[in-house]
């Protein structure tokens, strides 16, 4: 707990709500493997709506191109996530951002994911531009 | 609005508040209407925990027998759905309840569903005892 | 079963396959009710794709307006589920399908949707235009 | 495509089949990405439950610990997928699978997922016995 409060107090870390339903609990009366990846998603949207595609030309958009989740405790109906989301890693024309989930007072997961900025026009990846990795440096984070 | 105040201000309304996720969206970009089903889902499981199963013996359970909903309005991510639940009808051996979901200010949906108190020896219909009758007759709520 | 084979050898009626699951199931170790939803949804958007938007104007599109849903039984992992869907009623600018579900030789659902055919333009229903209208009479069917 | 024929050729490897969903596509127009951990829990499922589950102890159970995927190409409605599954490593109390989907004769995926073994009584992780780890070694496959 005093781990999550000092990375969330971390202004490069967005964090990101969620309400848990009856439906995301599977036959075992937890919360199923696939809502940690809906989970995990909600964080990396709201992260690059506000962070990341301000800071990119209109023709780019993303695609995921690899998730990883390391499961680290049972989640539960009824109740909440928390998704703790910063940025790891600033490649070529990806990024990588990484993830804590928070549920009843418990780390349930971290995970990683990688984005690759990709051209409308060629529908391939787009080298990243120079300002945008100027204003995304700040916020990268090795917690 | 005016309406939905009124609506939820009575103490026989229950609301139950859900964040809306990406992944709720279809290629519409609009939240699918399965959605919708699992947001009542939400508001249905959550009244039955506060007004209702403390009401019933203890050997019973719910089935869902049949749920409807008329779709009002699209609604979208990012946002929060609220989703007020009230008894309209008490069966034999079911219960009827009524639903409106908002979002963004509009309602988006309004459902009814019906559930069926079980027994859980005999995996059959199970008639509403009386006491239980008594507890749940002033929830009954017809706006 | 002798009702579903006669029902499925009518032409006018469209059957869709669905593979289940595991994460089609809920906490009670069968489909949840929403999964019922998707797949409704899925032998609507064949049904709509084989034999409805082909004689529609291309500027208009369908939303759904209403979906009620009666659960016969209960449905399990694994398994397959076939939805049989035909056209009920034409109205002035909707549609209503009917549906049956069958898993494991069982009729587990049946549900009604209502389709109402939108102008892109307008954002507002569209009146089904005479051409379409005959296309159409002779798919309905009830049975 | 020749890979995947001798892949899937390969007796070691398990081939679940799926079909794809109207549902299952999110505002891109393409497979969400929380589908194909739905559709690599099939698979996971399915090869347990095949291979896995009928040499284990019965006071056993398996959670899933880790899964990564590697996307490699969009997937689309209307279609099926295939995931091909196998296992990969044997650990002290856990197991690694490795799985690649296929779709409209593409590789959109690949996959790990690691899986422990569980103590119902403890809720511990339980060592693989012997005579389990003898008849599963045989699977044990690296493409």
């Amino acid at each position: 707990m005093e781990d999550w409060q000092a990375l969330v107090a971390d202004e490069r870390v967005l964090v990101t709500r969620d309400i848990l339903r009856y439906n995301d609990m599977d036959d075992n009366g937890h919360l199923n493997n696939s809502v940690f990846t809906v989970l995990c998603e909600s964080g990396r949207v709201h992260y690059f709506r506000e962070r990341v595609t301000p800071h990119l030309p209109d023709h780019t958009f993303f695609v995921i191109a690899r998730i990883a989740i390391d499961f680290k405790a049972e989640a539960f109906y009824p109740g909440e996530a928390l998704t703790a989301t910063w940025l790891e890693h600033l490649g070529r024309s990806s990024l990588r951002v990484r993830q804590k989930i928070m549920s009843a007072d418990k780390i349930v997961a971290e995970a990683e994911g990688v984005c690759v900025v990709m051209d409308e026009a060629t529908r391939k990846p787009f080298p990243i531009p120079d300002a945008t990795r100027a204003a995304l440096e700040p916020l990268l984070h090795a917690p």
